[in-house]
């Protein structure tokens, strides 16, 4: 769900998955290459994220992610330099495909929630923008 | 964590994976070869399961699977055809692996269970195996 921002904000995208409701419970899916659109290299799950915490706050200079709030519910916000989005994850239905050189935050976790990333790269800090300046100068030249 | 079941099941194995605990909550992680002995082409998530609801009670002719409690309880109780152990997954630091032709079930979710489930290929209903004779059949015969 989009929360707030008006504007296309390049390299994001907002996915709806498949999901089986069925009485011995619920099942959500996505598949590499279809829903997913990378090769998936790596996942990891936030959760026990206090309140008034945030996650992020870097862009990520080849690495492509696909979040999906997977339980309870998340704020992300996305910026391509020039526009910004505010997304709401609240269901393992949705998911947000943030592209490489996309500037994001996650925040506002539920005490609950869990938040699975998958990603298209192994974890390497040197993948990692943190400097917000240098990302707007490189979205600059670019 | 092995609830019971004192022999070894062929073909299952419970592993540990990195958990960090910061300030800002908690993170976990798997890396495909690395930690996920397979490449992944599917991930699903079953939650809301009602209490004495279980799932599967079927193996899989091809398919290899990851199986991680990322938020609540389960149990996953697996066979080979010849011993069976139950397995109580309550962390998303512990990933049960199964391999091709070992019968499951999934079962006693805690109402807040998600279980994330990584696949080593697309859905194909050819690939479940749902008669359990037929099962002891063909594991009889390997």
């Amino acid at each position: 769900m989009l929360a707030s921002g008006g504007f296309l904000v390049s390299g994001v995208t907002l996915k709806q998955l498949p999901l089986l409701e069925e009485e011995r419970g619920s099942l959500s899916f996505g598949e590499v290459m279809r829903h997913v659109p990378f090769e998936v290299r790596r996942y990891y799950v936030i959760f026990g994220v206090p309140e008034g915490q945030g996650r992020g706050d870097h862009a990520h200079r080849a690495t492509h992610q696909f979040n999906v709030c997977v339980r309870g519910s998340c704020h992300i916000a996305a910026d391509d330099g020039t526009n910004r989005a505010e997304f709401v994850l609240d269901t393992p239905a949705t998911a947000l495909y943030v592209a490489p050189m996309v500037w994001t935050r996650e925040f506002r976790f539920s005490p609950d929630a869990v938040l699975l990333v998958l990603a298209s790269s192994y974890y390497d800090p040197a993948d990692y923008l943190r400097d917000r300046s240098e990302f707007l100068a490189i979205k600059a030249r670019t």
